[in-house]
């Protein structure tokens, strides 16, 4: 239905998303929030027809799509607010000092815009990581002009958001190219991205395969440029006896929930649960496995995913030692997947690294520990993950200090006595984590701290005042945070 | 003298390195505060001995490494009051709502460091960008571990600083691991080091080749690290007519001194000059090339750098067009190097490429442009820059915004009025720049600031007050400013 971009057409939008750039960097804090709360009235405007398309295209509800757009657009506002208190710009002012020697110039940094930004959405979330996404909310609040490359599998839900995108930036007499919108079901469309030297940074959501790609052809450039690929994670829940004796079956019924929401799509699913051998353990597994049994199978996002699903899952439990606990009834449509428990003991577990891959859906593996030091062992050895849980009590937080330290090493958030899913918008959250899980843990992806990804400092050295950015001015008209002379303050400069 | 670390014994420095990390992580900022003012301390009383030593293998005068130390204690006390500060912790705090739908978790995010960290020193700057210079202050404030590889062509002052950083360890009572002081001439030990699995992040101060192949190492690793590699810059400056009229003969004077200062063996050397063809340019390229006619040739760092800086001269020389202005009587004795200045016209130059490469050392390279669209066109055509400077009128900054856009856009800092030699230790410093001036323009080598290239975040969710790190306590007990539900900050919470 929508034709590929020709290599030809990639590299005129391109060049059209920098000249765009060029006059968009110098727009106004409070220009580009303006911008950023129009795209959040368009979306909403767009209706019905935005919601049945996209359930159309990924089969997800519309109580679930409903509440995504509302999520988009609390992304587009609460980035714009942020983007206009200035806290990304990280404005620093060192005044002059003439008796020093030699005498001390000048000196005033603040951030500006990488450039024009790349943007891949991610199947699993249509609106909330796609087209006006956090990846586009963020390019757009640091002043860069953004191409997002439709997924191809809601190209159709794409199209209307560009659309209304477009629309707000008309509405706001900003130039047209710096949102363009491009379609492109092979590789080679997003190679001819990643690689076209006006590209200076590039914000993905997916697969490990797929965001390593982007990262490889970005370092291989004659100009290397970063690459903020949020790939998978494991998430593993590290459950402790004490606090799991008191309420086993909550924290299964719970569990279960967790990894069934929306059919285990989220990229914070609780796909790995390691626990001490012991009665409560099996209870808890049993628990687990009777509702997950219990739960319906549902539709997947796409036919490829279901199928990747199923072949994953099956490859897991066709791993020496490993057994499956329950299973819900598979409804055999080609498109379903059926929620699955299986368990492996941390032996098995420690040496076979098939086991820590994610399998994308609602799949959880129970490791079975000997003892606490089997238990470390595994939090010393996982890869990184965007996030890990410990159910435990505050005794067993404290008197299991190594653990603890092992499991932050590995990951970006770090939960007590809840569940992964469930990434709320605030500046407080982190949602990266160390490699695989991200390609660049030192960045989120969600909160308004995701705006610093699109960013670079520059610094103005003995300039006049009237010929500083207004974000620089000893005035300081904007009413930002600054430090000033080592000092945080709003305080204008005498 | 020193003989290369075995590849062995670089596994297991690495993973001494990483022990140490593991309790280095929980030091307060205090402690590591503590251990950089001791640090400075110790170098302080490093003495005599020190500064005789590093003249002997640098050939700089004594004066300038009696202020380098200063500014490198300087770096250390400052680094350590911003530490102290929390600014670099970059602490979130977003409390819970139990009323939102579905209820919001307490969530607290603070940056943590990223592991063990390995620092190839510079040669031209045996304290401030070596053992422990910049990157290694920054290092510790982020609460990394540090492994220091010896700059060849200073050894023997390299291992005294190191024998200091190591009696600062002993006397804070850390781990003596924290900081380790590894030789290696060869590129093999480089190489073990950041490929290392236990290292996890690499600061490096030098040529391109050397920066970008340690670039290439880390991200073809199976799990990718950052590598901050400052590398060349040619600092273009951008002369406009009517302010080099005012004062041409001024203006050349200050350009001499700051193309030789150092024997032209700074980062920030001024080895472009832009300007257009007209009388007064001719005026100023007279003068300079006097003044640097008149400045004597020195002994540069080492011999290999003396015969780079011939090499590469020459080679400019060479090239179709260049015409050579000035010089100063060069000694023939293999390691001075005689400073010179070189001309040629804007069409050679957007033509040729090798002209647009470091000559590191005292030469510089005036530029004549026919008119301001050829001068438009260099600084949209250069490569990234570390600094730029511009020699205008507010008049002529106003009347000619796009050359300011194009030059913002190749550089870190830009300069008005001055030279781009001096690089200020102070929070309102980027020395950095877009690549190949290094590999990441997002973060800076010098300030306070550095520190944020060496740590990532963590958020806490539904954590009890008494667990939490001291950073992210409701009372805020280290009372440093934090974002609390979207508000500056340092206020406790109630």
């Amino acid at each position: 239905m929508f034709a590929d971009h020709s290599l030809e057409a990639i590299k005129i939008v391109a060049q059209q998303s920098f000249e765009a750039f060029k006059i968009y960097r110098n727009t106004s804090l409070k220009q580009r929030a303006d911008l950023m709360r129009s795209i959040a009235v368009e979306l909403e405007a767009c209706g019905d027809e935005l919601i049945q398309t996209a359930m159309q295209e990924t089969n997800l509800p519309e109580v679930r799509l409903r509440g995504e757009r509302a999520r988009t657009i609390f992304q587009l506002t609460s980035y714009a607010a942020a983007c206009e208190k200035g806290e990304a710009i990280e404005a620093r002012i060192d005044t002059a000092d003439p008796n020093k020697n030699p005498p001390k110039p000048d000196i005033r940094k603040m951030m500006i815009g990488l450039g024009p930004v790349v943007v891949f959405g991610s199947s699993n979330f249509p609106f909330a990581y796609s087209t006006a996404g956090g990846d586009t909310a963020s390019a757009l609040a640091a002043g860069c002009s953004v191409i997002v490359k439709a997924h191809p599998a809601h190209a159709k839900t794409s199209t209307i958001v560009a659309k209304a995108i477009d629309k707000a930036v008309v509405n706001n007499n900003l130039p047209a190219n710096i949102f363009q919108h491009v379609y492109g079901a092979s590789f080679e469309v997003g190679k001819a991205l990643v690689t076209n030297e006006y590209i200076k940074a590039v914000g993905f959501t997916g697969s490990f395969i797929g965001g390593k790609q982007l990262f490889d052809w970005a370092n291989q450039r004659k100009e290397p440029i970063p690459v903020f690929a949020e790939m998978g994670s494991i998430n593993p829940v590290f459950l402790l006896n004490e606090k799991l004796s008191s309420s086993a079956k909550e924290i299964a019924q719970q569990y279960a929930a967790s990894i069934t929401l929306g059919v285990g799509q989220f990229c914070t699913n609780p796909g790995l649960i390691i626990g001490l051998k012991s009665d409560v353990l099996n209870l808890f597994i049993d628990e687990l496995g009777k509702a997950i049994h219990s739960t319906q199978s549902a539709k997947m996002l796409h036919e490829g995913i279901a199928r990747a699903y199923q072949e994953k899952k099956t490859k897991a439990l066709q791993q020496n030692d490993v057994v499956l606990v329950n299973e819900s009834e598979l409804i055999n449509d080609g498109i379903s997947g059926n929620p699955t428990i299986a368990t492996v003991s941390a032996k098995t577990f420690l040496k076979n690294t098939v086991l820590h891959q994610e399998v994308f859906g609602p799949y959880s593996l129970v490791v079975q520990c000997d003892d606490m030091s089997e238990m470390n062992l595994i939090a010393e050895h996982l890869e990184g993950q965007l996030t890990s849980t410990i159910i435990g009590t505050i005794d067993e937080i404290q008197q299991n200090d190594s653990l603890i330290q092992s499991i932050k090493n590995i990951c970006g958030r770090i939960i007590l006595n809840g569940v992964p899913t469930g990434v709320e918008v605030c500046y407080s959250m982190q949602h990266g984590g160390p490699f695989p899980a991200t390609t660049d843990s030192r960045f989120s992806a969600v909160g308004p701290d995701a705006i610093k990804r699109f960013v670079r400092p520059i610094s103005f050295q003995n300039w006049p005042d009237e010929l500083l950015p207004d974000e620089l001015k000893n005035a300081n008209p904007l009413n930002i945070w600054r430090i000033v002379n080592n000092e945080f303050t709003k305080n204008a400069i005498p």
